[in-house]
């Protein structure tokens, strides 16, 4: 027992067992419990083994499990595809881990309503890949989309490159059916554009980490999918000269790419050397990557060059590249999708920070993170979705020193960065979540009114502290 | 007293005027409170007087007028421009009424990060204005923007028109500085398009009808202004022609018109007779009239011609015509337009209705409108935003009759409209909001688990039932 809770007896297994059935709850096998340990979050400290594993299969099993779960004062902790960035479903006080990988189904897509309605396992792509088929996109994704599940993106409120142009997640959610953390199943929103009955509870489920429901149905909005996507691949001579042109991009030209990607010298640095790749982007001290689509090429590639001549004539840009099509535009992706890999296979990561701020000031941003890493002697390469100010920092311990100082140092290194993303009016996630690796931090960026609203919604509808304790605060 | 509350006393008056000067405060003089009792809600049974108007002209004034009224248990209600479509801003237990009119500066127009931050008291329009000099536009905006202050537009999260292709108000409400139930000022958000740390509170606010905080600061996102605007006016034989056609100008055109308006027989006819307008629409029992932006004309004018296309070959549309700059544009609106004066002109308006469905199941919404109308002898033109399912039937005492059973029989009627409406998977307000005027029929479209959530949340926030009460539920 700890912080109030109750461990899982055989009597509650056995309890289970009747809700779910044998085959879909884990017990007294460390190594079967073991994957739903731990998210994608760096940091061994960050794992915690649940005592028991459950597979639910609908709302009504779901609605069973919480029921029993508030009886018997056991946390329980729902969790997706484990691809988080923050521990979010990570049961950080044991008790059951609710996994929602068997409710998998896309139930329905609507294709004159352009909505689509799914289970919270459906993995991201399969859904774009499903709704393609009928012309149709599902616009709220991120980059893990190979791998996520719509639940967790929900849960999340995940956000990616293209949220320029097309928003986060939360703006594609149109309805939710949602476990409460009492037990009972609560139908919010529906396949409606409109929609002011009473509070905006789906909205305010969309980003809450799994601690306000566990969502059973999700009604999706679609988009009718453009007929032409151009990317464009820019060199620039440093990181100022190629931020300096992105919001130049909106206002001047007037045009609102689907996404802005940013790589800074070092994290170029890191992804050629991984990749071998020498000649293409020497000189280059940051590049940009922008996405645009629409309906009709000719604009489309009409609207590249304009952006082209702005980032010549404005960013000094050493050279750029259109891409269309598959093949090419995974040429021009290439060195920033394997930028992970790359950090991964030079030297142990210490944190992937998921920094955001008003577009206009990451330029001020980069040279600070540079003093930081200096004085704190660790490498801190940065990528990012730039469009939405969204700058994902990686800090690695540096390959050429055996000190342990980055990491022993790292709350005083975070608390540092994360004062200056407020200072530059930003905050310390803009899509990863808080989760529990970040909860330590709220206070520096939220003050004791806005937490202590956050936790009276919290009590209000979760009185017993039952569903995914121990997050966000 | 009534609710428990407590009346307005000298001494209460006495303190108020402490607090926001002399001035500011109106007692003891109908004449000067009277404008305060009501909104634009039709039916002089939702007005009620407040004992005091108090103007604040600031986020701590407001904070002092709330501590002082959760320790004198006198409710209050905020109010904008008083241009709500539900008593959102009636004070029903009278108490005090708080206008946040003084509050009217647009504090900074941020055009790197494409960002306004303003007062609740700025009219929507002047917003637009402003912005427009820039280049730039707020694009969350509903129909009465030459009335309505932006604080309104936040707290009932309005829509509009152009909510097909901009979404409604809510999407572009960055941030909030809100005086909370309690007291408190509390920050949320900011200048950022991506923000997951805690609760959506943004969103929460958005939305909740004055009844969880008073916004006192509003961080909004803007648009580039689109360089081309244009729009078309079809013409076509019977509702179903014109109904059917909406979701494949999206589905097989793939085309995202910013609005789809449409008007039926009965309004067509109302509003032309009004007019005068004796030839133009002659034949016509139904319009659309279509709104498309963009930055390319060309390819904006080869949309429309496509879509007039869709709509002779699929719609067997009458005629269409296309209206580019404001004079054109004027004279194809003008019979959508003034369809609201010539409603009240041809007779007393029961109630002005704001239904929302899929969008493909308006069409099965007009004949059962129609049928209920007959049953209860009275007229019921509709018009509205079909293309995201909003619907606008106005209920209309038939002027051909002395007969006030409409009136005695409008609960009945509106019970049977709304359920209808629900059996379509709609609901009972798109962007009016539920106010005092619906409050009676939420538990027609929402369970006791859903009303239950949200009833949670209000007490969380607001313990003692001070802000805005006897809405919504």
């Amino acid at each position: 027992m700890q912080n109030g809770y109750n461990a899982v007896t055989d009597g509650i297994v056995r309890l289970l067992k009747d809700i779910v059935g044998e085959r879909d709850v884990i017990f007294g096998d460390d190594e079967l419990i073991m994957p739903y340990s731990h998210d994608e979050t760096h940091g061994a400290e960050y794992a915690r083994y649940p005592e028991v594993v459950v597979r639910a299969g609908s709302a009504a099993e779901i609605g069973a499990i919480m029921k029993l779960a508030n009886k018997e004062m056991i946390p329980v902790t729902p969790r997706g595809a484990g691809s988080g960035l923050s521990g979010g479903a990570v049961p950080v006080y044991g008790g059951i881990l609710l996994s929602l990988e068997r409710m998998n189904r896309i139930l329905e897509i609507d294709r004159e309503n352009l909505v689509a309605v799914v289970e919270p396992g459906v993995i991201t792509n399969d859904l774009n890949n499903r709704v393609q088929q009928d012309g149709l996109f599902f616009a709220g994704y991120p980059m893990s989309l190979e791998t996520c599940f719509v639940g967790g993106n929900v849960a999340e409120n995940a956000g990616g490159g293209r949220a320029v142009k097309y928003g986060v997640t939360g703006r594609y959610v149109l309805g939710l059916e949602v476990v409460l953390p009492t037990g009972d199943t609560a139908v919010f929103g529906g396949k409606r554009v409109k929609d002011v009955t009473g509070y905006n509870m789906v909205q305010l489920m969309v980003g809450s980490e799994g601690t306000l429901g566990i969502f059973t149905k999700i009604i999706l909005k679609l988009l009718p999918l453009p007929k032409a996507k151009i990317d464009m691949l820019v060199l620039f001579p440093d990181v100022s000269s190629a931020l300096k042109v992105v919001p130049l991009i909106m206002t001047e030209l007037r045009i609102i790419p689907s996404g802005v990607e940013f790589m800074d010298s070092l994290s170029l640095k890191i992804a050629c050397d991984y990749l071998g790749e020498k000649k293409g982007y020497s000189g280059a001290g940051a590049i940009l990557l922008v996405e645009m689509d629409g309906n009709d090429r000719e604009q489309v590639l009409e609207e590249c060059l304009q952006i082209g001549e702005l980032c010549a004539e404005r960013g000094g840009a050493l050279d750029s590249f259109v891409a269309e099509g598959p093949a090419e535009q995974d040429k021009i992706w290439r060195v920033r999708k394997c930028a992970g890999e790359a950090y991964t296979a030079l030297g142990t990561i210490l944190s992937a920070e998921d920094l955001v701020v008003p577009p206009n000031r990451i330029v001020d941003m980069i040279p600070a993170v540079e003093a930081l890493s200096q004085k704190y002697g660790v490498l801190m390469p940065s990528f990012g979705h730039v469009g939405d100010g969204n700058l994902h920092v990686t800090i690695i311990k540096d390959p050429n020193t055996q000190s342990e100082r980055g990491k022993e140092q790292l709350p005083a290194l975070l608390t540092e960065l994360y004062l200056l993303t407020r200072e530059l009016g930003g905050t310390i996630s803009g899509e990863h979540g808080i989760g529990h690796k970040r909860k330590q931090y709220m206070p520096l960026l939220l003050g004791e009114t806005e937490l202590a609203a956050m936790r009276q919604i919290k009590a209000a509808l979760d009185p017993k502290n039952i569903l995914n304790p121990g997050k966000i605060f």
